[in-house]
């Protein structure tokens, strides 16, 4: 049985309660539980988590190496800066996609710049919170490919 | 009935026949029917075009004005260097998903710049062929929306 | 008699048809309708034509050669990226000169860069529509003071 | 009755005595005379001003505020500088044309640079003095299409 | 009653035990006491933390979404790295008043970059501690306009 | 007494007159007797000056050594590119304090550069024009503890 | 038996018309048969081709492949701006020479950048038309040695 | 007694575990306990940490002000992003050594920047995990020598 | 007899009143009498202004075109700013020698940049204001060998 | 009777005992034999020299002067950092002609720069060690064209 | 019997001699006295050499093929401008040691840039002259353990 | 007696015998001869050195310490990229001046960069041959001061 990690990063957590003409008003835990039933249906055993720390994110990573196939991550604004987070995914060995609910490349510059892209097998952006069944089924489509 | 258009850029007519280790083996024509069939289960009417030429994917987009309700766009070499596609996706007043087979920003740096990002509702980068299944899929979800 | 070609670039055949606010509502056939007038009124014989593609725009500059005294051209946004247009202008014997209807220097950094500019012997930018026939009575004048 | 202030910057006092072959023959006192002619018969208030000040010339164009409907700035040296002159324009609630008799864009690449062009509502370049004449009859047309 | 919390960054604890010729005598203690004090005297419900980690300063900042009307943020190094310290105070609708004890421009130039900046309704550098008593004036000031 | 100069750079005459939903409804007269007002409360010799002119603010600053005690600077558009003002200042040897009504990180890139910063002994952006009164009392502190 | 393909770029069918003092006075014909000659000598196949349009010259790659064991490309102007033609190059599985009649490094610093270098096998530049010569010399050599 | 810490950044604690052609086999807690005894052999009272946390770095090191005389440290990725970690050892008044065990001048453009260097005494890239037993002698030699 | 202007910019007028370690302590008054004395005796005509006003040094190189022969300049930190005394200075059809009392290149870098070098017959940097007589006897020599 | 000095730079004279796969197994003076025999045949006085150290390359090229008719140079490293040899290329009147044995744009982007280009007739890459035969022959044909 | 080279490049000479509070006042000679002591205790045999020629050291480096097994090199100046350097190194099959007596990162900036770094297989930078004895160290570990 | 060395760079040599319009018809010899003349009127032991080779120059200069009191050079082409220059100016403890024939600010843009200029006490550009004579003059003045 696969195993999927989401891993949402900093201020996701706010999902829902702010901006909803953005980011829709599904809220970080109505996520969770639509990926843990679509997962569910597909035959993967999901786990998710999500943290406003840089460290404790290359922590989950590092935990899910051996215990998890592939991680979807939307690393937030750490996508922008974060070496940390580059070098523990090098590190796991299993499928990584990147995730963005909107569109990076339409906001700062600073923004448009991904320490994961190198090192993600798929980036999907702008997708919305749907973006987030996409990429469970696209990690299950690509872990049966192996 | 939603009309979507599949628009490919230069050098994906070789798809198939080249590198299968990377691009896989299906040839676009593959492709477009599997497209169709999608589209035609999901109840849209599809239709697709490949060109090498910048100006006649300009003439292509034009076309769809009033005549499609969404491009799914993989610009390929023209991704990274053509306002004129840019400019023609700015006239287009329906949903615009750019996609990539591989992932670009695993390649060369002139690969990371893309003048189709800022004006796509999504972007779906390194899925393979089964890439432009999803795309298709959050093409509709995304029109069923508005 | 003097000869002037009017040439137009990518997506301006879509004038007056999208974005009249800034655009203005007047088509393309309509502008050449008004230059052909302007231009018989001042004793010159006109000529248009408008394309989509780079290397089209690049074989109607060369066919000009020894057919025409004067070129004005809006590049769209090859303006911004084509050494092959800026190539064949530069091998154009006659008088150039370049025309916007908006102003460039109002929209992205990416369309400050203009590879036209260097060979064009007057510029006229964000006058509108009525910008060619500013620009088709200096062609006249420049051209009489050969 | 429309009221145009033609302010000109540094080194346009110059104008006709130095570089003949390039700048061409009229001084910029000529080059006053004409344009009050012009505008008289189009019906227009004309005033000018030159100076070599940066300071002075932010002094005119706030002095234009409530007596001038429009101003076409030949800025010098200072359109590649000036913030300040960029400041005051945004002051300036009517028309704005940048003109220079010269095409900066065949110069120096410090010159290809203009703080006045994105606070311009056109913009002529390289129509020698004659492009004062073009300049306020484009003005006038636009200040009545208002 | 209005409510400010007061947020101080990495490395800011170690203030008054270090250098004090730059950074003064005063203790982060010795200041949290003065804020108090100052902001009980102006009729305001003052709160302040510090964190060397960045992911605890974003979730301090979504801790005062709802619970703060203001925020006076000192994020030392942060201040010039953190791209997830910038989208929790988008996310945050009070005031923000960005604060150095000394002034960055007199320093590195990775110092003079500030992602705080963009998102702070005012900014105070290098009154030293004192800055904090102008601040906590201003952001009371500043919400009794609203 | 200590003695402080308030200076005005260019287009500060015009507060308001113009944007006063951005620059508030003070004029640059009501700023000065406020100040004044303030200054005299706290026992401080105030002066003040405006001017469009670099040189003017040169000589303003060169005429402060030795009869002023500090200087409160808002040198509006010059503060991104005068290198003459940054000359005055550094032989100017009282205390300085930059000043800006609004916070021009939030407005174009080319005002996030300060050549007024590395000299300023502090910096008040972004408190509108209750920054001066802000910065006037720093200074009187400032000053008090030399 | 080798079969080589020499392929022209834009402006390349000007050659001989224009500036002969630079570009020789042999026409773009005159050096079709000349190569057609020397490759009968030297025992190759030879085609030609001229396009001024970037799609045709993919097109015109592609189509090599299979067909042709080398292509010598003068890309002309698409040298330095097309991410298309560099793509198609390397689908093409044969000997591939870059050419130049003049030393692009001796004009303007936008002509110093080759797309196609990086997948040359060689380059050739600066030897007038003579260098068609020794490219197809060098070409069978290194078809020789494979 | 001199008093060194072993500080070790983000994914080390990975070492040994993974890709051990590059990094070897030895684990953290092998380096641990082998710095430990080459410390303890010439004198020095050893203690270690690790962390995937900028914070807890920052912290480490603060807690290191007073209670130990140097500081060997492999920052990891946040050798290239971190400016709190950089001001943390600005703060620590002993010896700072910096040490990688690969060299980072042969990976990636990103990992040539440290913002460690900087405040380092000395750096030592590329010696494999023997960098640590090389690193605590020169320790020892450098802090005698005070 | 030959007509020599000296020209010195912004913030020389406090020569010799401050920082007299590096500037030396004559005034520039001193310098004056001093250029005049030596002139005389070289049998040229001298004149000298000062100016803080960029626009005033303006208008005394356009004077000096026709009234002197020769233009020593210190334009001081217009040195690094300004187009428009480059204009004038191009439009001066006599030797120009350029001075500055220390080395530029031993200060901040944005010093380094001149915009008069390229028009200055000859550069003197460094060399206090001794400088001063040698530029004079260099450009009476100059002059002596048109 | 035409006098060719073939010049080679930096670790030239390691051809052919190292990486003879990419560099081929000719040693230097294999090629310098060769290229005799070619010379002489082809009625041209041929000379060679190599040397590692840019002041020797230098004397070389300035002792060619009225002593060779043309220099075939392959500068090696120097390539991409003399000065000294662009200069000293400069004062030679001759034909010029750049060899590389490899194709420089396929390695380190420090390696696409060259300084020897600007001053060459024409250049020549990746052609193996047989670039020489074709440089000589194309050398004799440009001289006899003189 | 391990064969090392020691290489010192310009400037080193001086060692001892000059800024002894930087460099420490052992002389080359001392150096090389103490490096040849702690090679013979641990079994290798040492060489040294020292220029202040570029040519000369890649001289040096060509010679030790085949007659060392390493080098420690300390580049100097050339360090950071060296691409001929750079390519002898990549000719020598050895290991390579890169050796800085003080820690260039906290000089100025052009000293960042390594050259040699690339392809070092270890980087000692800071620790003094003591750092030769440490490399030395080092390399006989590498070099037994392979 | 003071002592005063000449020091010349790559292509000196040449001078007087090529491009004499631009450097001159004197040879370096008769400079040579000229400056020592110059020098034994003014009481100084003159000595002159040329080379092509930068290590020379460095072997020069550190053979200067001490025996000579200030050192003229012009390290033509090595002055836009000799650190090894630079450091060996940094080691020698007299007074330094630079000096070029001509103007480089009037050139290429990669002689805009001096090494030299940060270690110079004076630099003296473009007044031809003649530059040699003031700088000695100026040497020997500065000289005198200490």
């Amino acid at each position: 049985m696969m195993r999927i990690l989401i891993l949402n990063g900093p201020n996701l957590n706010l999902l829902g309660t702010r901006e909803p003409e953005i980011y829709g008003s599904e809220t970080l835990a109505d996520i969770d539980v639509y990926c843990l039933k679509i997962g569910k249906e597909l035959g993967a055993d999901m786990s998710s988590a999500q943290s406003n720390h840089e460290g404790e994110l290359v922590d989950l990573i590092q935990k899910a190496i051996g215990e998890c196939d592939g991680i979807i991550i939307n690393a937030g604004a750490y996508t922008h800066t974060s070496v940390a987070i580059h070098d523990a995914l090098r590190a796991f060995p299993g499928k990584v996609i990147e995730l963005h609910i909107s569109n990076p490349h339409q906001r700062e510059s600073f923004r448009h710049k991904s320490f994961i892209a190198p090192l993600a097998d798929a980036v999907i952006l702008g997708l919305g919170t749907e973006g987030y069944e996409l990429a469970i089924k696209a990690m299950i489509d690509s872990l049966k490919t192996i």
